[in-house]
């Protein structure tokens, strides 16, 4: 099924997508999560493919795609909005809501990645520079523990 | 400086985020852009250590991350709110503002990076799972050239 | 059936919320659009009697609200987002999307009012007293036909 | 001043936004807050004004509207970003932070009247209309202090 859309996938196609045992406890092992072997170019790509297939280039124009990840985006928000102050790892949400939310990322992340590349924008290196950007605005010694922002530290 | 925030970049510091020699033409070779090698765990890891220097975790509840990736959807849409329809490399931005697009969406991807953690969702297999379910709700034979929402072909 | 939700409604229950006879263009008589006779207060009168009623006060936190103003906005986007560029009017969309326009502006607004409510801000005399300064930060001899941000003209 | 933006204004110009000695407890006086006398209509009118003295109507399409919403909503959220679950009256907020709310949601709901305009939906027939739909979407009896769905009372 996977081929159609990808060369290669290094993921299984209907993986359990939640830490395995992860109980949401301070000291919890699987609290550091790390994420399975995915590049960003690998979704650059398997979303490239998704759209050729299809003939959907046409309707991909930059302000199109930014349109829609603000309507994923409200549905990801549609299933927090009465829930108050939830907790990591989700315990308040229903099994069934935690996969919803799953979904929902993962349609804003696809979006972005199409954003990007319409935007000739290549995603790896931007990210890059941004956190370097970030490091030099909020440097540790001030920053430390502080919520401000970083015209705070200038 | 990178080495403060990650183990091992595999992406020069300061790049220029923009890809070279694309010109917007339909026939431009460069338009079928690749984003540089980096992984969804990479961008992960430099997050985690990013806050944790900082003693950052406190402020990162799953609701107030969302609303923080609201807040940088917000200042995406800036750029775009008076430009009318761009068009693909947005020849019509300054080459300041393009840049701009790359530290908001970069800003974006970071917090829904973050998100997906706080979740305890592993936001590599999330995405392969989306893919294959979207896949399904759009057969080929079907969505072909059409702009429809999947409801229309079930 | 409005006598539950709102005291002396001056507007009937079921209205063509569409301008009659606008056509989109340039010289339509209709094109400068009037709103009926409704003021904030009616509305912020309607939404704590319909929210009282079904005893809701309990989810309608400033945070819970505020996710549920970006839930529907998502909505609203949801309609735009294929659609290119649209003129004023909406002359693209069938008779449906427009209604439903119509709906999707509207639960945001029902939510901003609450949302004002929940924060003990007069929104009336916070849309003034922002008029008054938007007329400030852009004085008419200087941003005249442009579109510049108020900073450019400090 | 504000004679140059509107005809006949009923709230003055620079007024406290906030209500007036609201404490934010349980059986405060205030807490039923009430909007001063403004209508829909006005703000229309105030807004209309704005632009065509500004020469601005050429850069408020549809699309255009909308994502600069989506800007001013970014803004609003950022307030909100880090200052987890807050109360009503925001009492966590300093007294310049909950100034700041009442200028970020005037700034959505003029845009919210604007785009309404360039729809041609005469917004108060539009909310009229919604609160008496969300009023058979949700029936008393059956979603007395519930927070489900309307699609679960069907």
């Amino acid at each position: 099924m996977m081929e159609n859309i990808v060369t290669g996938p290094r993921v299984d196609v209907e993986p359990d997508i939640l830490s395995e045992g992860c109980c949401g406890s301070q000291d919890c092992e699987n609290k550091s999560l790390k994420f399975s072997d995915l590049s960003l170019e690998d979704v650059r790509k398997m979303n490239e493919n998704f759209i050729k297939e299809r003939n959907w280039d046409q309707f991909h124009s930059p302000r199109n795609v930014l349109l829609a990840m603000v309507g994923e985006f409200g549905e990801l928000s549609e299933i927090f909005q009465w829930k108050g102050e939830v907790s990591e790892g989700l315990p308040e949400l229903t099994e069934d809501e935690r996969k919803h939310v799953g979904e929902e990322i993962s349609d804003i992340f696809i979006y972005l990645v199409d954003f990007a590349s319409r935007c000739h924008i290549d995603l790896s290196k931007a990210v890059i520079a941004k956190m370097a950007a970030n490091a030099k605005k909020y440097p540790v010694d001030k920053a430390y523990g502080q919520a401000n922002k970083y015209t705070d530290y200038q």
